[in-house]
């Protein structure tokens, strides 16, 4: 026994935490941490709790925990800048504040002078320890109490200002810390930003495309609100097994084959294809998004086409099957002879690991800052975690989308490994049941700590039958749902924009997908969704109510086709309201009385600008599907401003 | 990086786990432990579970986990005995499994003669590989199934027998195991017990009792069908400051004095006082006991008289008042002058702990294994973590019921330091709502694996207006709640049985407490609850459904009067229904379609002895308090005997 060892006080436990703290919560540069402790002692004293956040072993705040209930204690904090932190929370014996309470109770209960001047004595004795840590007017402060206190002065016994002044020389002796708690904290645009998906070879007015007509789009695309422009592989795509249009098996004379079968005699992984113009091209590309605001994410797909340079120059990265020949991707009976998967636990795993791992910092060095990952669930975890790590550390404002459409438990494994946004199942959840049950576990389980959604209603591997039955209106419906339920989202944009939606006749997928060809679009096309994808995005941009998600609360509607919701940022308030019926009107009363709104309130459509006046906290509202199905509101108090009436004029 | 320290399989959590698996969970000898288990692989490979338990680094049995469904595995085990285990997950890639798997899908899918040949090879490959590792016929089968394969032969291929083969002699290459989790199994009577508290010195048939005494009434108590009894301090009693007759501030001459106020010239802790019949006289009540099969629970208080030995002998063990005397136990404006509280933080603990941890080991010598520990939450969780893990280092069948009314998260800790009984709130919880709400929280949140209520309706302490004001009704109804909402409970028996409840006219207390006086009881009063208490202690032993609380389920009634609840333990069902009016009348029908009850029952009443027959699952009651306001029945197929109509004859 060593009393340096133990506390009278207990820290029971410290939240936010990820799995009983083995693994870190997320925020963004401006979010906000909430901590909320249990923190115990024997007896009667009063404790006072406090919580410390670091940063690579440098105190970066120390933020004070105030007693709600029940000896729970919470407080918020918001990190300073990007990084690794780790919080840990402290609580200690509030000495003088407990002395100062039982002394007024004794005093209430009529004690008797004598023992009122022993208790005056021992008061005087706690404040007379702390003056001497003490300097200056404090110091002087505290030793002119103590001696007031000494000598039978019971004022002091009740000061506020002398508990504060006790309370900042309180040397915490006998205090008890927490447990580390983990948080990384990454850029704004981890968690706030549209993303824009498009192929470069698909952005010509004739023919196959290049980097520069890709470019030539940029400005189009920042027009429409977007942050992040996203490319499918641009690196040369291998001949061998080449697929052709539609995922046929064999590619015919001058089809391009897919960018995800990746090298070929030209290069690899870090090479650019010459067909979109080579890395020059690419850098072009590059320096013209810069010049807009635009953050370029890039596809990275571990894997090979037969013709990779690796298979060539490093035959024992790959698994071979018992003939010896190397074994293509496959999930049997489905064979993708196009691709050859790695063997990331080949015995020289760690040339492997180090070589993929060097094609992130290739890119990175040439500017791009995002990366879209291809199938991580199908590489070994402890690969991701080794090399997010190495390049977190190097460049903590990275962005790693994990495209893992896999279960569960192995979506919200790769959020923890450092995959800091995440498709989701955003795409198949079309009901208002499925949307508030998921968002529900998205924005209020624990997996709100870590797991990033970013939403995307369609890609190019996935047209649902919802949008290829839906038409106009449903693309409406699912593009304004993915932009307000998360502050993350993505839209596979030309085919969406232009409404083009005709299914492949046995999959869930694009007929004529640019994945196999390449496509020319009218950029110019005034029937296009455009300036809806504009409207929204400027709407999210003004509103930070939609720069996050906790907020989120589902709205009790009268009609099962019409979801509402509401987010909320300090004073700005927006209710969305969508008929997920994409061929009829529907009408519903939406209930308002579960929320906060200020007392008498008008509703402001962002989208349509209608002004309305809610009397009492119950709403109608009519949606027509070929009108505009979709409704965001701002909530404003009644008093507003003419100006303000134009808010969306 | 080495391939040592990773493995594809990630154990992503394992459950029950208390607090991010801190704490232990605690289980009693028989009792069963469900392991939830979440596991994940990169791509698709099928994974394989099981969970080791191990007794001081004995491994002491491994358990089948399987797979329920999104990556959880799932198993059930019993710990063989007394004592402090690790378990642990532990799951590693089926290779096998997978790869007969795959095979199938191939096979079915039409794949060409090659493919088939070449991957009957990778089969041979992987069985020749565990063939290595097996003896014997074991050997010999897989030789000669890898020989099969390799020559062609698909059947092996397809058989569940070779898959079992492979099984037993996998080398589980690569399998990840989970972090220890901690399981303390204690005896059964922690978990399964009646307690009887009484006053050794009230227990005479004239004037002040002796342990003797005491000792006369344990057959009576035994007869009524209790395991142990509970017996307040029995130390010399201090005079200086005693209390008199109901808590006065100063006793008459003859008073006996507060048994809490512990210690005299006498001795102290490990003294019994002479009043009592001394040492000798316990020492005869513990070898009746013992004949009889009743544990003996002694009360430890760790507080002093100020006539105490240790108060001359070690006055560094008391904190001082400014003026240099010692301080006595007081929460302002309340003062208990004849109690001094140790001081657990003087400079001196060390010699202070050892001697409070020797006052345990004093009495466990003497025949004492259990211990109702006073006030635990008034001294330091340090001290309690410390010298509870030695105590049971030597003695792993101790029981210690943590007397803390204190607030919830002070209450929970104790239990996680070792205190493996504790009070309750259910002395104040007598509505419907209020049991239902707190037992769902003490049966189904996290409480429910380490926290054990031990419910008393009554103690020395606290006579609820309930009980003071209900009368025989109210006394019925919260015996058979203790009794059957929870495996282990107690009453503080003599006034409780004789329905004596004049509660004190400032507190909800008895009158003429016992605390400060003795009482003299006619033990053989025929209109006692006697009966009643030994009809229930018999329901509670012959029902295995109510030696434990897991199952505890509450059925829905149509009158907020009346409370239904069922536990079941394998075919054992047992319900109970409860009148909560103690002056009325009240009918309602019990809903019984929650429950998986056997097709076509009976309900055998084992408090009244008549037998209903619901028609449907709905069950009708009329419970009148002034006959009997409690049914617990018994679930029984209609197929019963005639024996079984006579179960409680």
């Amino acid at each position: 026994m060593n009393e340096k060892l133990w506390s009278r006080v207990v820290i029971t436990y410290v939240e936010p935490q990820v799995n009983g703290g083995r693994w870190p919560i997320r925020r963004s540069v401006g979010q906000s941490v909430s901590v909320t402790v249990g923190a115990i002692v024997d007896g009667h004293d009063m404790l006072r709790a406090e919580c410390h956040l670091v940063l690579m072993d440098e105190n970066s705040g120390v933020f004070p925990l105030t007693l709600r209930y029940n000896d729970e204690y919470t407080g918020c904090f918001t990190p300073p800048s990007i990084g690794c932190y780790t919080y840990r929370a402290c609580a200690w014996i509030d000495r003088f504040g407990t002395w100062q309470e039982e002394f007024a109770r004794r005093v209430k209960g009529g004690a008797a002078e004598p023992e009122i001047l022993v208790e005056l004595r021992t008061g005087a004795d706690l404040i007379a320890e702390v003056a001497e840590l003490a300097t200056g007017a404090d110091r002087s402060a505290l030793h002119k109490a103590a001696k007031a206190l000494e000598s039978g002065h019971t004022e002091p016994a009740f000061e506020e200002e002398l508990l504060a002044l006790y309370r900042r020389h309180d040397p915490k002796t006998g205090a008890a810390w927490s447990d580390d708690r983990l948080l990384v904290v990454d850029r704004k645009l981890a968690t706030f930003a549209a993303w824009y998906e498009f192929f470069p070879r698909s952005s010509g007015a004739i023919g196959h495309g290049t980097l520069d007509d890709a470019a030539a789009r940029l400005g189009g695309i920042r027009k429409m609100g977007f942050d992040v422009v996203y490319l499918p592989p641009v690196h040369p795509i291998g001949t061998t097994f080449r697929k052709g249009k539609d995922n046929s098996p064999a590619a015919e004379a001058g089809e391009p084959g897919s960018p995800w079968a990746i090298g070929s005699g030209e290069g690899g992984h870090k090479s650019v294809s010459s067909a979109l113009g080579g890395l020059e091209a690419f850098n072009r590309f590059i320096k013209r998004a810069n010049e807009l605001g635009l953050a370029v994410a890039l596809d990275i797909a571990f894997q090979c086409s037969p013709d990779h340079p690796y298979v060539t120059d490093h035959p024992e990265w790959f698994r071979k099957r018992a003939d010896g020949s190397i074994r293509y991707a496959e999930n049997p009976p489905k064979k993708y002879q196009d691709v050859y998967p790695f063997d990331f636990t080949c015995a020289d795993f760690p040339a492997l690991w180090e070589e993929l791992k060097s094609i992130f910092e290739f890119w990175i060095e040439r500017g791009v800052h995002i990366f879209r990952v291809d199938n991580p669930h199908t590489k070994p975890f402890a690969f991701w975690k080794w090399s997010l790590d190495a390049l977190y550390k190097e460049h903590p404002h990275l962005i790693f989308l994990a495209e893992a459409f896999s279960r569960p438990k192995i979506m919200a494994h790769l959020a923890t490994l450092g995959f800091n946004n995440s498709y989701t199942y955003f795409t198949w959840r079309n009901s208002k049941a499925e949307l508030e049950s998921y968002f529900e576990e998205l924005t209020k389980s624990e997996l709100a700590e870590y797991f990033r959604p970013n939403l995307w209603p369609n890609t190019p591997d996935i047209l649902h039958d919802y949008l290829a039955h839906g038409g106009r209106a449903a693309h409406l419906v699912r593009f304004a749902l993915a932009a307000t339920l998360s502050s993350v989202y993505g839209v596979y944009g030309p085919p969406y924009e232009h409404v083009v939606h005709r299914q492949h006749p046995d999959r869930e997928e694009y007929a004529d997908n640019e994945k196999y060809e390449v496509r020319i679009w009218n950029w110019d096309d005034p029937t296009s969704l455009q300036p809806f994808f504009r409207r929204i995005n400027r709407i999210r941009k003004e509103n930070p109510a939609l720069h996050g998600n906790r907020s989120l609360q589902f709205l009790p509607t009268t009609n099962p086709q019409i979801v509402a919701y509401i987010k909320a940022e300090s004073e700005n308030i927006i209710i969305c309201v969508v008929n997920l019926d994409p061929r009829q009107i529907q009408e519903c009363t939406v209930d308002l009385a579960a929320t906060a709104l200020p007392e008498g309130f008008q509703l402001h459509d962002l989208v349509g600008g209608e002004r309305y006046f809610p009397a009492g906290t119950v709403h109608f509202v009519r949606l027509d599907p070929n009108i505009m199905p979709v409704r965001i509101y701002r909530v404003l108090s009644r008093t507003v401003t003419e100006a303000d009436f134009d808010y969306y004029a």
